[in-house]
């Protein structure tokens, strides 16, 4: 048995404002939480039914996991994580590759994001205020294990990304063909909303944009997509290199 | 009005079987279906209500369209299409570039898969039986318009890939590394499923396999990501080219 007001606190916790008070997240679902526990995430407290056979501290019985749970029908298994508010250190973003993420709303785009920049072993994502909440399931299941292995801050992208060194190179429409990237090991990039692109503040920010060369018709690609061409170009070697 | 025996049948639309059925599919959504008009698709019939701005045939009262929407708030359009079943020419998988997706599930996979496909200008889809319904809202949604551009096939892989002369790639986690791939104008790229990756029946038809160079620690790239990046690299002029 849990009690009455642990069940409410972990119900509360599917809305980012109840999250943001408590600093406190909750994430549902044999994969998930078992490939975070892989990835060595530092959980708070693990709730699990008798049907769950990973590592377990507290026994909940299927009717309550029920009340506390975000899905129609609830899994085995939901750990609660601290919010950790990284915070970015002073010239960080002119070492490493950095993906910028402003006003990405699509909370599946977001993790899939997060795992693009852990596949390209990337140094760090940034995510604007405006994107999808980063302790959200959505975004935490999308992210396949990421959100445990991958630097992710929340900044104003128009103040963190002013004095940077490093090429601050925006993914458009219109921009240098990314196949003349040359290979960068330092550098940050924007990638714009899935409605209205990169926005005004970050516009000036911004070193130059490239842009995936299209044959079709199509009208643009999905944000990862386009983030994960990037990158594959960004982490292309020289010939002969 | 719209008749009873019609709601019922526009309601039917939603399962797989009853579309396979009656050789119609049904799309609604106001953004997906001025994108499929604009894309010269033709619609057999357009069904609003009067909060539809858009080319109209019928008019549908808002709690008819209640009766007939996927939706848990409906759209004021619902268009209703004929399947096309096309086969694919003697010898055209020798020519051009082919996406072929080999037990694809995820219906907004497929349908990026469709708009990567535009994007890229590729020649056709092939989509094997077990891959989600080419005719279903979700795989024409995340296609956004691409499903009236892209030409799509359902064929048994490994019956339709037997003989092709022109190469054919499959994505891997084992392969040879995307960039040493040379500007190709005639391929087969084969996309395995989410969980599985490339069947038995398929990889006996592979000419060699690709794989992105990873850098970090995911385990697999999404496959929409993954094909789009082999795509790109495909796409690629040789040097001086």
């Amino acid at each position: 048995m849990v009690p009455r007001a642990e069940l409410q606190l972990l119900r509360s916790l599917r809305d980012k404002k109840h999250r943001e008070e408590l600093g406190l997240f909750a994430v549902e679902g044999e994969k998930i939480v078992a490939e975070l526990l892989a990835a060595g995430h530092p959980f708070e407290k693990i709730y699990a039914t008798g049907a769950w056979d990973g590592e377990k501290t507290h026994e909940i019985d299927a009717s309550e996991m029920g009340r506390v749970s975000h899905f129609p029908t609830p899994s085995s298994v939901l750990a609660v994580g601290r919010i950790r508010r990284d915070t970015l250190a002073p010239g960080e973003l002119n070492r490493g590759l950095t993906l910028a993420l402003d006003g990405v709303q699509d909370p599946g785009n977001v993790g899939t994001l997060l795992r693009i920049a852990d596949w390209f072993g990337l140094d760090r994502v940034l995510l604007s205020p405006m994107c999808a909440d980063l302790h959200s399931q959505k975004v935490i299941q999308a992210s396949m294990g990421s959100f445990a292995r991958v630097r992710a801050v929340v900044a104003e992208l128009g103040i963190v990304l002013a004095g940077v060194r490093a090429p601050v190179i925006g993914c458009a429409l219109e921009g240098r063909d990314v196949h003349g990237l040359p290979p960068l090991d330092d550098a940050v990039v924007v990638i714009g909303s899935e409605g209205r692109g990169i926005s005004d503040d970050v516009k000036g920010r911004l070193s130059y944009c490239v842009t995936i060369p299209r044959r079709g018709a199509a009208e643009s690609l999905n944000a990862a997509v386009a983030a994960a061409i990037v990158c594959d170009n960004l982490r292309r070697a020289a010939p002969g290199r």
